[in-house]
């Protein structure tokens, strides 16, 4: 493609309102422009390097017998209904009325939707399992679209549906898809990590978060630094090897901290470190008082809390119930008398310590050489705390690290709930009628776009993986006045587009510099450049990614490129 | 793709909404299924269908130099009231408010957004000519939805939009359009012809539609038996090559007709034939009222008078004003000494007339032997009929036919229009700015689908073209219960699948002649059956279009498909 006949759009400096890598640069190369508030087009750049993300998807799904199709946007509310997701979603499912003021929804997903067709169409255990995908435009109405294509308003999806006769059959496929999303983010050069992770309220059970690891993530990622073990923080489990201390156990004392509240100030007080103490707050559970106690320095992790208590709300108690039940404000709460009423559950760490400090349940005073075995009494152990850095990694393999992580990648069992609402059934073997089970599975492609640019640029711009780079090789013609660069100029292009390359050519006329500049923006994987020597049938090739540079005769451009693309 | 892991769910019986062909078809060989009015999804066959013709769309955009992106489904209203559309058009826009209560459009077409976002990153001639194009849903809320995929609410389309400095290069990009629809047309093996259309009121000029010759079209299309001439039938001019009569002229006479009121009557009371007499329609155009004369067998075409004078608003008159203005009802009206305040027109064919018969302006009265150039004065002589099947072409080449079309493409000099309303200027090579020229091309994608069902089916079912086949070969085994035949169809689906061929390979276990019947109606060009001879490695095949059958040794397949699949 000749630079003067299509439309890339470069700016010189960085938009006010694009506070991301990705945003920044995919802007500033002319691959996208804002149409309004989280809506965006891609430019033609854009759309090759979507393209080629969604070939990779394409070829991963046709692999593992998914069938494409192309189910509408427009979707009718009564399905949304039956589903109960009409009344479930808030103002981020777009409605809108037809002319005959019928309710619609313009689809975040398609659950309903594919649901209905195979309940409609699938009536038999011999046609399953069957698995269904689209690349479609989804919509959802966030309130604030941020983060340019990674939390937008109109964006593209991958998403796919599974339908089964047997919880292994679903298994099957979970793993089947589990596979396929590890090899397309591989395939797309992505550092991602397939996490563990919340199945919220749909129903379902195991679900894994792939997420591309980055500066910039909504979300934070425990991962072994020996293991491909991940997950997202909340679900991290922690495992129970804290080393029982050797110490013998000193004798029980009530000692005073007065004006001592947090966690510090009593430790600092006492002198001791912070996981020398005990941390205990009371949590309304559902409808019951919980005293919840960790180590001084972890955090309770209130997902595990809840999941402990199979709660459907977990939230702080007021103070003033804490003076009411225990006798005491919040700085001097502590596991030991406590009254029945209020049960106390503490975190499997809390149970190794030995001579530490808790609150004593008296304003301003403590216990010193609390020793859980000895002192505490009708308590209940489990893992409620968040993993920390370093903690062992809970398959064993290595210790945890962070990283912030940008989703781009989900696979989720359903089980029952969307077949169950809308009554899509089939006969078993036996000609008895029974409910299927579904997965479903989603890649973010727009995202998945813009998760490749936070991983891969530099300071001049981005630095694209071969395999998702709009062009392979950009050609640079200096001095477009000079009639021997620009004949060489062309007469490589032609050689190069004959031989199949794709090439974007910069044949505009524009100074040596802006052309240059332009390059390392745009990050097309090769350049190849015509200047000062083209009367000697001399170029300088260029790997954007390591600066390599050498000087080569035109002729030997297309060997150096089939070393370089295709090094084995 | 085995058949027994994909969704085909076809249907014994036509469907009863579905009236047409490509609709029925479509249904009953399970590549398409309607979510609700108008809204269709895409299943398993269509999807591949639909991505065959996007292919061939695609590589003719390409090869015009046009550079694809893709604009989002969400405009903003702004938008749309800069340029007039707003308000412009009626509920066939389909509007939403997002959370913000801040107005949407799901975009019919992107003549909006395509040129602001032109006008925001264009600003100089010499990045003139540009040409922009995408494939991408479009909604349009139709009132009453039908014929399946031709006019639905959601639906595909390629559009394109290109932007000139002068009308010489606007005028070089339509020609280039215009070559290129043919050849895409040609390629997806359709019977078409690109027909003069009428440019309507956005302000454009040239335009011509792409219409598909079938039974069902909503547009009639004249064109030539011997020359590619064609046009919508409001469009087509008529040649004044009228052979005028050498019958020497009669006396005027008045003659009595009573309650002989249309022509027909007259004719045959009077003794003639239809064409011997005239008809006078007396028409309130604008604020003036007409009386527009054909010949009798000739019908009005308002577009061409509503032309003629410049018009905005043409209709018959009442008849009370006839008898105030001409003294007569509308069974005798003439143009024989009609007041002054009534302008007179002719069709061309009206002046070649000799010893006719026309109404004398009473009732229950007509003239008999009228020779306009004698009889009619202060009359004006012009082009104002509809063409008439057996009337020369207007190209001067062959006599005119009749076709119902299809209109799959339409390309369109818009000239000014939306530059000027959203304000895209550049500056040109001196300096100064001006209003940039912009053509749209478009495809209807998905009707194109339909089109090819409607002029490529039997009584049995789909009949592709190969080049939109969804599969090139359908593999049958017969029996599934018999070993041999199941392994010879394991063998000969891997070895066509490996030397590249495209296969659905029917793999259930189903009757034979419910699996004939499912080929028949899926409709792939080319059909391999394993059966009884399977034992000695003997299947047959057959060609979907032609019926031709042969026997052949499993070894010959590949052979046999390549000297089917490339003749040349």
């Amino acid at each position: 493609m000749r630079q003067s006949r299509t439309l890339i759009p470069t700016l010189k400096e960085t938009p006010a309102d694009a506070d991301i890598a990705s945003h920044q640069w995919l802007l500033r190369a002319g691959y996208i422009r804002q149409n309004f508030s989280g809506v965006y087009s891609f430019l033609p750049l854009g759309k090759k390097v979507l393209d080629k993300i969604e070939q990779v998807v394409r070829e991963e799904m046709d692999k593992v017998g998914a069938n494409e199709v192309l189910m509408p946007a427009l979707q009718s509310a009564d399905l949304w209904r039956e589903s109960g997701r009409w009344d479930k979603m808030g103002p981020e499912l777009m409605r809108l009325n037809d002319r005959h003021e019928r309710e619609f929804v313009l689809g975040p997903t398609h659950e309903e939707v594919a649901t209905s067709m195979i309940r409609d169409e699938v009536k038999s255990y011999k046609k399953l399992p069957l698995t269904l995908y689209q690349i479609q435009t989804k919509f959802r109405d966030e309130r604030r679209p941020r983060f340019g294509l990674l939390r937008g308003r109109e964006f593209i999806m991958k998403d796919a549906y599974s339908f089964h006769d047997s919880e292994q059959s679903l298994e099957e496929s979970y793993q089947t898809m589990y596979q396929a999303y590890t090899q397309i983010f591989t395939r797309l050069g992505l550092n991602f990590r397939a996490v563990i992770a919340d199945s919220g309220a749909m129903g379902g059970k195991d679900t894994h978060e792939f997420m591309a690891l980055s500066q910039v993530g909504e979300d934070t990622i425990a991962f072994s630094d020996q293991s491909d073990y991940a997950a997202n923080i909340e679900m991290a489990e922690v495992l129970d090897c804290y080393s029982f201390s050797e110490q013998e156990a000193k004798p029980l004392e009530l000692v005073d901290t007065p004006n001592q509240k947090t966690m510090q100030q009593v430790a600092d007080y006492l002198g001791h470190a912070l996981d020398a103490g005990m941390k205990s707050l009371l949590y309304q559970i559902d409808d019951a008082f919980v005293l919840v106690v960790t180590r001084g320095d972890h955090e309770v992790n209130e997902i595990k809390l809840k999941n402990h208590f199979a709660a459907s709300k977990v939230e702080l108690a007021d103070e003033k119930v804490s003076g009411e039940l225990l006798q005491a404000g919040f700085g001097s709460l502590g596991p030991i008398d406590v009254p029945a009423e209020v049960k106390v559950v503490c975190d499997l760490a809390v149970r190794a310590m030995a001579n530490v400090t808790c609150g004593a349940n008296q304003d301003d005073k403590h216990y010193v050489n609390v020793n859980p075995k000895r002192d505490l009494v009708n308590v209940e152990y489990a893992d409620l705390r968040f993993i920390k850095a370093g903690d062992p990694s809970p398959d064993g393999k290595g210790t945890i690290e962070f990283a912030e992580g940008i989703e781009i990648g989900q696979v989720f069992k359903l089980g029952s709930f969307y077949a169950e609402q809308l009554g899509a059934t089939y006969l078993n073997d036996q000609g008895k009628s029974e409910t299927m089970l579904m997965g479903c599975y989603g890649v973010g492609v727009s995202r998945t776009l813009a998760a490749i640019v936070e991983q891969h640029h530099d300071d001049k711009g981005i630095v694209w993986p071969v395999q998702v780079a709009p062009y392979q090789i950009h050609l640079l013609v200096l001095n477009s006045k000079k009639e021997e660069q620009v004949q060489l100029g062309e007469q490589i292009y032609h050689q190069l587009t004959s031989a199949g390359y794709d090439v974007l050519y910069d044949d505009r006329k524009e100074r040596a510099g802006i052309k240059f500049a332009d390059s390392d923006l745009i990050g097309i994987p090769y350049r190849v450049t015509v200047g000062k020597q083209a009367d000697d049938g001399i170029v300088e090739c260029k790997v954007r990614m390591t600066g390599e540079q050498s000087e080569r005769h035109f002729k030997e451009i297309i060997p150096y490129l089939e070393r370089s693309l295709n090094p084995n």
